[in-house]
């Protein structure tokens, strides 16, 4: 069977794009950050997540953004709530972590190199979430070309290195019907960038708006409990 | 005064490429990684390095990239001895580390983005020691095209992010001579891979043999006090 890394944060994202890449048949290595998140929460859903597809393994890997900080979810910046479509639509949001995701797709790319991994899975979404640089379809393919050169794959002519982004071009909306036909459990996944009590999803941050919308868009009721 | 974010291991190569960066006007903000490497006592070296230097602020970020293993770096793997330069020649030796200069050069964009500096200094050198796959010029053409894309300044039309390996293109004895001329007390830095009693280079791993002959061939006393 072939393997994949499969980046996952416990989100509905991220876990569709797992369920996904099972469904295709691989066998998944399931990696995931603490990386000084206010929402450190998300990693026990992943773990949940991680279990219940089946994945192969699933590594939680440390690494302190918070030392760099520059964003609401890595420092005492405040997460912004109740924003409408208009605000979010408007340049790149305090929630964006400072090159997070090139950070993220580099450790997989370790780790796929190591495990003789020729497949690496990211969740990234440029439809309904354009803020983040590094959620565009041009910077995944840049990515690509950049680590088939970075690794012994380049140098040795080894199996070409895929980044796969079966997520990018779907609504919120998509991807809930996208989880539904995949029959990923929802209410395992979790959202919410600052929960209330530390666990409950706040339902007014960027995240929760935007996984509503989805569910709401879908007609298919979210199994999570808000706090509000 | 411009500010850049300089890789510094605490070796000749990334010592002298951040003395090269003070020589050319930057404020320099040095970046150090404790990654599960077995020679962890080259921190000791950066630390002075960066003092000695006038770095501006050093961080040292812990990623354990023993999680993933691979390299005999970063695992229980042996460091090779004694090779001579047709075996250093032929493949990608057992001390490479899985995407080691993209994951380091990730975690650098990412303080750039959050410093606001524009260039980013790694002492990458493709000449004597090409075995590496992500010390050749290609791949930091891509990772610099990529970091454009992944980051505020590809969205908002920011300074473009300058990726400079003033070294690239030296020879080993050219690095000597290099750090000679911009007064680099070589004797702060530490090279080898395999420290004896983790402290004093070994004379015999790649690292060790490769400093050796760029001394020797510049003609030019190494300060440092072998094992052997």
């Amino acid at each position: 069977m072939r393997r994949a890394v499969c980046l996952l944060s416990g989100g509905m994202d991220s876990s569709t794009c797992l369920a996904y890449a099972r469904r295709q048949g691989f066998a998944c290595y399931a990696l995931s950050f603490d990386y000084g998140q206010r929402h450190r929460y998300e990693l026990e859903a992943a773990a949940r997540v991680a279990k219940a597809l089946g994945a192969v393994e699933h590594k939680v890997l440390r690494i302190d953004l918070r030392s760099f900080g520059g964003s609401a979810l890595t420092s005492d910046i405040a997460v912004p709530k109740d924003r409408d479509e208009t605000d979010m639509g408007s340049g790149i949001p305090v929630t964006y972590v400072p090159a997070r995701n090139t950070i993220f797709l580099s450790l997989a790319l370790a780790w796929a190199e190591v495990l003789g991994a020729a497949d690496l899975f990211i969740g990234v979404n440029a439809i309904d979430y354009s803020g983040y640089p590094d959620c565009r379809p041009e910077f995944i393919a840049a990515f690509e070309t950049m680590a088939n050169l970075a690794t012994k794959a380049g140098v040795e002519g080894q199996a070409f290195l895929k980044i796969h982004t079966p997520l990018i071009h779907l609504s919120k909306a998509g991807i809930t019907q996208l989880a539904r036909e995949l029959g990923l459990d929802c209410g395992l996944t979790f959202t919410c960038y600052d929960p209330v009590d530390g666990a409950r999803p706040c339902g007014k941050c960027d995240a929760c708006q935007l996984r509503l919308k989805g569910f709401a868009e879908a007609g298919i009721q979210d199994p999570l409990v808000y706090a509000d």
